[in-house]
């Protein structure tokens, strides 16, 4: 709110042609609902669009649960990531139609009918260890409104088995490409297609792989164009930016 | 192109209904022309939908000269990154309209008239240190007939600067955020917009900030959704992506 | 003790006017109590104003029991660090009113009445995750007898919920900012307020984090300008530097 | 500014007992200097207490010099840091009582008579090649309006060099510890004063010292208590806080 | 396949001369089994001269059984690394004649009779802790039809040991050197043989080797030529390149 | 030489049938010439097939001259690495036909008439900024006698360029594989071919580059199988050790 | 041996002036005891003038038990670091005289009377929690017929409990100094004594400790002389060194 | 001086039997000469038996000038380290018969006749490289009064070398051992001789090298014993050291 727009809500006021009451709505600006422990931004939808998501690492399974219990109130879709089963029990038993994904490591609440956009997001996996990391990125599309396509164990290693799923990739709006050990697939994937790249290294791999370094590095060096990089194992966050890219 | 589309691609060609040159247009895919010491992919506009970029690091003045004269006989536009003045005045030899652009050390020659899309780039800077970084992506999204908006120095120790940009942030179609030092910035725009954020880390800083280092993992490691990240003082690629997303 | 306060110190000696126990006194400077696997500093408060804190990570709970009493002799207040349950079960045999301070893995016992300053100390986290860290810390403030406000929750990603407590972090006479991941918090809160901020990372987060090091770098890096840094999930250490500030 | 000190203020606007100009004043909050490549922040004196600082590096000398002449015109003090000789020659063509603090690479410009307080900043360095350090934490306080001692090369290889001069430190309200190599004086420092050690890393050594590394995490695992940590070489932000905490 | 076979093929289907189907075998180049949640690269014998290896980490029993399953219904031999006991039991239930090294943490099933070259691979270890790393390099290059001779125990810090065996090492015609600590062995078996060195760092020791980082690091570095690394502990990697050099 | 060789040799010596000289030169085993600051080893060809090379980094001119003098004395071919221009000035007036080989960095000197084995070695760079560490290579494995084929830009951002080569560089009997940046293309490669590939991380890049750091950190971690890792920039590595696997 | 020695040696024999038994003797150097997993350099006490010692981890309670067997059949003194309680029980099985140290995970076993040398050497320790380093370095130079005398707690964060021992400290001909966290104390140690300093980091501390990254890095860049440094938490390796110097 | 000691010493001046000022030397314990810059400790001889040592990095050429004219002043011989070549010249216009020794960047100045010990010191470097580092060693252990001898060029990959020139290294009584790259030879040679092994990693070197670290963990992490590592490139500690042990 610059200083222009300020002044006139303040001659409104004056006037009386902006009541207070509307005027502090526009001042307020960004409520949130306090539960000692944390704030949920529940005015987070209107100002960026997306509901507020749970991490759960970190967190008990009592503040979990607490948090969705407001969160439902609101009817919002519900995300949580990083659970436990214990989380899930949780969550279960104030919910009895909460989903548990469980390579995931996630669980969604629908309080919505979802209303596709026209395109898709394809989720692309270099191996069959990466899957964890790519079922978060899917399961957060997917609660977002998004169609997701899977193309999984095309790794740079045996390059043919990318060859044979580009037609599938390339009808994507936003790609996703997971990978491990030394995460080159992106770089291939980002030099045949002409959409935006959303990388995602992961820790599979040992040794040198340093918990995912090696992809990571690789991916942020890309000699490839178009390419972008999550931080490692962030399934979520790059299916949250896919879907924000997927409705642009 | 898959087992199926083949299998017709050649039934076509036995009964004829599918030339042999046409064919081979399908087949031969990717041609690129040879200059000894460089393949120039001259396809890639018509795969990715954008045309070879140069960059100029760890070639000669000369090896540049002999790229460009070669893109130009495509009447292609051109990008240089990363060019010494060395191989402007090569360039320049060689067409006399190209464009030096000193603070972002690029070479830009336009060929042919740009179309813009409606919608625009913002590129946000935290420090007026970081503006050759935040040159170079200008130039680029720029060259790639994008319309951009430049919010500098609003760094996130005097963040009132930024909120009153915000107006202008929140127009843009997509968001590149540069910021050095603690790179903290991405986190705090990601969080009050509801665009897609490119994060670029900068080596802007000293000590702990290990060149760029500090920068790069805090925009990693962001608590902020929509964020996705390129290599320090990588302005070209966060150009570039940018623009693949705002002509989706 | 300098060249000159030496001389007259022994001149006095020689002359009578000080007796030798008040020149042993002056001179034996540094005593403390030998426990055979420690050297408990039982001086260390008249010489630097504060008792000595147990740092229960790899002590056995029978070495902190045995410390614990020690200390109790002396009518001193205790604090122990990083303990374990079984740590507390021993000292609670000895001391039935000992405090088990779960979330903050502290021990405290209390033995003189505070005295409080009229000033007060704000601890400032930017996730829900961080509050064992930010625990630690109040627990060390208190039982240092200073009154501490807890403003959690509001991290760079929803700013508004910063701003919403900006009033009661001015308030205080220094601020404990603790944050993991990206580790921005600190530099936004100190542009905001005219008060020393002791940043703290925290080990929250996960992949490029690497254990808190994200959050270590971008706090050292940070473009504010009175922060100052301590070491990953280093609670104690803020409370205690805060309480010595907060004393001045 | 919470919502119900807004309130407040909007029917002191309704009801005419506020006008319009003071509830601007109120409510734009947070005013800068527009100088195209940098915003200044020239409320920052009333928001934080601190006029602005000039972080030389990464910019030209006429960018600099053109930040002075906007700040003198506003009669403030005038810090700049990381200087170049360049830079002096362009800011003492524009004010000819400018100093140059050759070692400390500062310049400083005096608009106000200083009000010292009672108390006093103690800067103490390990060897000989942190003075630069030193000199810039010196500068910066001093230009801050604080009274500053100076504790040359007390470095723990010849610990008694540190003993002679406790007394010196002691009387200090805030102490300032500069050591390279091992860093190992602040712990020792720290475990001798009751007042609080900003610890600041220089990059002197060699070799497994790493660019000031190995101090830097020497001074973050100090085991004295009472220490906190800022960026290598950072003698600027040490002189800062210190002025910060010496007002308190 | 370059355009102008390309184009002779293309021009055989038209005239007759090669028939659609062995054109398609000529052009549909790679195919692989699809599993779902993998790709078997069941060409890549023929393309590469190798049978697929599965990796054992990160995918369940039940994963690993499929695709032994398929692999067997090709009559190939089988090699499964870095497996768990759970995945032995699921192999040996649908193959009983399964070998479980259980050292080497592989299985292997052997389908084919070997035919072994004459020349022979060495592999050395530097001391016992090594021997679980080149018990894997021992059993892949076995599975690959290799005889190999096994050298442990002959670390640098006793080096009359490594002497004795030297003629056993240079009758091989390669030869795999496995260290951990400071992995210095292959430098100075390079130094006394003319054969390639594979050298595999491990992560044997503590402290400043940080997971194999110390030998890893010394083999790059090393001042013998003939040597080139695989990743830490990677004895299959190791293994697979021995057997590919030793066949050539 | 074991126990029961070495008892044989004292016999013949007793008995007179192996004359002490004889026997001395079995025994003396390793000599060298000693130059006072660098000793040669003027055996190793017969101890390990190949000369002795100087790596120049580090050397002064003058001492280069010295060892090249000595090595001529033995009608050796000579290969100097990573020399100056000042090196080639000082082997130029010791040895007309001596040849700078300038992007290579090398010089050599040939005195033995190559003799070829029948296959070659295939060098394959990923872009045109690897070429200088490609000559290195291809210098060091034409010296040694070796031919050599050279592939160059063909990185896995437009992997086309590389699939038209294939047929070349499968024709190798072992092939070397120089990128920067991410160094993805060895895993292409060695996912493609059935010989040997040795990987050679180069420095090009910046940023998450670190200096060729996230090149050799990819190659490590390849997930395909037959690769194997030399040290960055390390192309003279490459260069020799191919030709040891091309003549086995 | 020399060339000299070795003629005259051949000569000897050639002459019967040399039996081939002595020569045998002379020539065969160093022998060893071949366990199949393990090669005993039982000569390694004549060649270095100690016995070998057992580095317990990532061997079985096997294979220690057949190495324990084996040298005690020499009757040599045995030591054996880093045992699990399941290695002692073996042990102990074999040899009920062998003796549990706990706190610093070895066993010994005494076999030859000790014959001490007049001088001793100090352990002193920082911090409790450095005790089972310190007690691994005791044992390892108790075992080696060394006095040592204990110095506990005395880190430089109360730095008046070191100045107490230092007369006992300096009396040591070798003084061991054991520290984590910021590892300073061999700095002061080293600038008081005039006896060389072995000092060991350990990974006592936390965050930015890094394992022992901080107390190494601070050791190695000390700024005091006559210190140099083991691995993180060696004790046994400066027991050993010390024990080595003790008897020069 | 511990409290006993105190009393006795203080009876003794109130009774007379002891005068002030032989108390006061007692007392004043360890004086410096204040030269503003530094603190000369020029009592250090007495305390630790060796003069102090100028480290002329980061010191101006007037600063060292100065301190040698103070150390002259006390008859003492000088050693000055990392000298540049102005430094030579302002110390040889103080003092004429100063040495320059060009290649170990050092300056010495004898004014008291050397006595040596009887044994002596063996500084072995692993190749040529290496050499300006040894000779750091060498000066200042010859200027400590120690006889040494030089054993060059003997890197682990021609071990050869090195056993012909094992007689003369065991004959020392302490070995500085100093080697770039992989770092392997203190481990061998510590292998070979019962003396204590000080081991000099250096930056010799390029690429995993960096700068020197891969020779420092290699160092550190050796699976000999009897070895201990400085800093990287400190000849000046080895010789130091070296220096001590040989005296004892």
């Amino acid at each position: 709110m610059n200083r222009d727009k300020l002044k006139q809500l303040l001659e409104g006021v004056k006037d009386g042609s902006t009541d207070i009451d509307a005027a502090l709505n526009s001042l307020k600006d960004l409520p949130y609902k306090e539960l000692g422990f944390a704030k949920i931004d529940n005015h987070r939808e209107i100002r960026t669009g997306y509901p507020e998501v749970i991490f759960g690492e970190g967190k008990t399974a009592e503040q979990v649960g607490e948090i969705v219990e407001f969160l439902l109130s609101k009817e919002n879709n519900v995300l949580v990531t990083r659970v436990t089963p214990e989380m899930f029990t949780e969550v279960h038993s104030l919910c009895s139609d909460a989903v548990y994904h469980e390579a995931a490591r996630c669980i969604t609440i629908r309080r919505r009918e979802p209303v596709y956009p026209d395109t898709n997001i394809a989720v692309v996996t270099a191996g069959t260890s990466d899957l964890p990391v790519a079922e978060e990125a899917v399961v957060t599309a997917e609660i977002l409104d998004n169609k997701v396509s899977r193309i999984v164990d095309v790794g740079v290693a045996g390059i043919h088995r990318l060859f044979d799923q580009l037609d599938e990739i390339r009808q994507a709006r936003v790609v996703i490409v997971i990978a491990g050990m030394e995460g080159a697939l992106p770089s291939v994937v980002g030099g045949l297609v002409d959409k935006p790249v959303i990388a995602v290294p992961t820790s599979v791999g040992y040794g040198a792989n340093f918990g995912g370094l090696s992809a990571l590095l690789g991916m942020l060096t890309s000699c490839a164009s178009g390419i972008s990089v999550v931080n490692i194992n962030n399934g979520f966050g790059a299916g949250y930016l896919a879907s924000m890219i997927n409705k642009l």
